[in-house]
């Protein structure tokens, strides 16, 4: 992970700062505070704050004057009605805030997520470093036939050789000339003193789409499980699962019975259609179901036949 | 302020339960955590939960791996600039959860802030509470003849009196009424055991607007500031703006810097119209300007006059 | 419905008028436009304006330089994908603008939904006219016993015939107490000379919340379903179902496509969750489960048991 | 400006095309609807879709039952009169649709703006055609020296010479390799039969920020103008400055009267802080005020003295 010494150090100390607090405080979160979760090749995750714990969401539920919990097994059912029964506000009075470092085409798909509050690292005011993405073998996958969007098995040989070297040499090259524009080196000073230098805010269309980005990223924890439902799905690219995924570990430490109710309603459930829920009673009622007799065309039959083992 | 002696113990408890954090920490909100602040006569905002405080803010502008705050100087010139500047995301960064106490009437005009997060206690699930709201006599104005929005001068004599009188006992006889629908008294006991109860949720509708409801409202500090400089406004409702002059004391608290650039740039300050702003430079030089030749309608002349004391 | 003759002369004009556009046109709505559907004793729902139509949606989703839509059959067959799969920005590339008068119950859950824009009736600017909601005899019903939040049986004989005279005499009490109050009569002349009368803003306290109001209601079509989803299930209190079904009605007109996606993936679905997934795999296979070994609590058990009718 | 003959051909038919309706129609917005508005190199913004005009705000000011408006000099009254006093939610009721055409790099600060509708071309599902933002030699300026995300004098001779021909040739040989990767043509034909293709969703991240990208976006008026008022400053980037110039010749042809509000109150506007309106009131008084005896820091202060002549 590309955290450089000068930040780990800036960390730590935060890290060692402690004070007293009349908040709901979360201990399995606090231990992991500020500390960078790795993802991919250089980016990461890290909570930087958060407000509430399981107990806010009955709370609020409850409009409660004092903490508003009861026996644990009170609280958990009250969560998974609530979850199941979409009654999302109560979910909304939690709020967790990450420092995430992502390149920046998965950047563009995650900020589509529109209720969340962002600040970016900008590239007008300041340099990129050279830090850009490149996969893995086992994730150079080719371009699925059956699915526009999707991947399908990975290139093997001179064909992932020549992919790999690509993606290297062009980021390289394209950051040298980014430098070169700029006329700036690593450490601030001219290169050419003869020179002006391009403005920031132009010289950085010349990077790649493979290049980090860095942004605060703050969300209540209604709208964080609408991201990693999307996100943490099959069809989400493998490049932005593996942060959900990352932030599904943190969602266990932070609220561990609204991760248990998430996983149970949202992330593992099944979403029968109309004619589905009337395939299901035929076939629990022992008749035979074909797709021709289903009233599904052939995609939807073959999901409902995958998701069901039928 | 009508909280019971139940409540006060459970809001008193929860008071006295400290923890260890990492996170950013605001000892002067800590102090009044919890603590209602009482609005109008059974009214109150309490603050439940807060993230962030000044330097967070700077963090996040910077996008910062430790800390991110630099001499005080630097921080407070950084968060006006940013006020000034309506870079707003910063300010985002910052969240703050209340609990308010309020009438219903009030509570229809707050609502239509949609940038933030509502539990209401529900009267479809439980009954309300005997609480309404009448305004003392120095708050019982006329209706202003020039503002179709607006009051005039306090209503006196006979008529404060007679007004005074219609609200309370109408207020008293609904509540009368809605118990007798529901046929369940103040302990929840069935007032006549051969009667089923009206539901709740079609007993509420005999209630008049003056009744209290309650709330978890939870905003980020930006949309907060925004609500604030709307309903701590001059043209804003007495009735509203009382609870947004609380939660001004609550900012400068939290926030001090930011109340401070609160009040420079977005409480006290002046929008200057394309024209207006023709006008100002006019005077500067010495020029002589009437409202006939300002280019400005009678009405907007005012205004502008009003606030520059031309 | 309470539509003025001088109100429907106006709906009535705007009707005639027509325009030659260059946009999407959709002749069902066109049909009703600006015509009032009638719900409860005095409320309405009309279209005021909309924008797209289900081939909009497939242009979107499309990202198309010209009308974008194929065969009926291929449009029809990519606006289920993306309602099977919630993709739902082409859904909210078409855009619907309601006038709605419901009573103030019914606006206070009404605004809940926040991402719709929204201007009321101003009761601080304007006076309020007499009109509120009575229930009908079929729908009073009394309080639900397992359900805090539900209805039960109907109120008869005498308690039904003492609620609807309380509702009614202190609708009427307190609408007359208003009027005092203002020192208006419906004609907007002094009542008494010798008075001022209470500012509006104060005086609207003194109205129960059966009273109705009115406003403009905009929102596009992915949120409008979201509303109707939720407001036009059964756990919906009925006063507010009656709109939402109201609007079904005009979606039918505007988007039919989306409209039957709608029901196949929104209305009438089923949502397994991860235990029920599993719970229904062992039913098709033949086996025999009950509550006990279902891993389901009892109330959970029997909503899955009703739904697929085990 | 790049939009193919198939798609000139797209856009004309659907021009071509007319209809009968009953709602607000501008036809000085329908002249020129679909119809792309060239912007920078390879871009355009071009209306889809509109609901609404002048008329409809004044009518959802006052929740009206016709058509609302009254003499168009009230109309523009009510107009300056919400839009001087933020009554935001009538300008709201207006809805606007574009397609527009833009580099990436720009498309990352637009999507910022969150209260609005996007659908974007999909680099997962689809091929990016070659289309990259290379800038006039008269937009190409160097590095700022007091403002750290601005521009500063151009660049001239040689280093101008050799910035564009870095340009030039990164995109091209980016481009180059993204379809070498892809192994496909621009046909749509395998290159090298022996070989997979790597996926569309991994091939993309090797294309530079200033690719081109399409989108659908939706707004209403209010947000527009608050785009508009951010983007067509002086301080945003050149890049972007042009789209919202483009955008607001849209708004004069949609909404003209709201479009001579809008340049009066928010795009000409001036701010004046609590301090600088006390200045002012000094100047106006003929007092001799200084950077000194104001209050005010040094950029502060020049910011003033620039705006109001002094």
């Amino acid at each position: 992970m590309s955290v450089s010494d000068t930040r780990k150090q800036e960390i730590s100390s935060q890290r060692d700062e402690k004070f007293q607090t009349r908040r709901a405080t979360v201990p399995a979160l606090e231990e992991i505070l500020y500390e960078p979760i790795k993802v991919l090749d250089h980016g990461f995750v890290r909570v930087v704050d958060y407000m509430g714990d399981d107990a806010a969401i009955v709370q609020a539920a409850r409009v409660s004057y004092g903490k508003g919990t009861k026996q644990v097994n009170q609280d958990k059912g009250l969560i998974f009605y609530l979850m199941r029964h979409w009654h999302s506000t109560p979910f909304e009075m939690c709020e967790i805030k990450f420092h995430v470092k992502l390149p920046m085409f998965v950047a563009r798909q995650w900020i589509r997520h529109r209720t969340a509050n962002v600040n970016e690292y900008s590239a007008r005011y300041s340099i990129l470093s050279k830090e850009f993405y490149i996969p893995t073998a086992e994730n150079l996958a080719s371009q699925s036939k059956s699915n526009h969007q999707g991947r399908d098995r990975l290139l093997t040989g001179d064909e992932a050789k020549r992919v790999l070297q690509i993606l290297s040499e062009d980021s390289e090259k394209c950051y040298g000339h980014y430098q070169e524009m700029l006329n700036e080196d690593a450490a601030g000073n001219k290169i050419d003193e003869s020179k002006d230098g391009l403005a920031r805010e132009l010289a950085r269309m010349n990077l790649t789409l493979n290049y980090y980005t860095e942004w605060y990223w703050k969300t209540d924890l209604h709208n964080l499980m609408h991201f990693l439902r999307l996100r943490a799905d099959d069809h989400a690219q493998y490049e932005i699962r593996v942060y959900a995924e990352a932030m599904i570990g943190v969602l266990q430490k932070w609220c561990p019975l609204t991760a248990e109710a998430f996983e149970e309603y949202r992330l593992h459930n099944t979403a029968l259609s109309k004619t589905g829920t009337e395939i299901v009673k035929r076939l629990i009622k022992g008749e035979k179901v074909t797709q021709e007799s289903s009233g599904l065309t052939k995609r939807e039959w073959a999901e409902l036949a995958a998701t069901l083992n039928i």
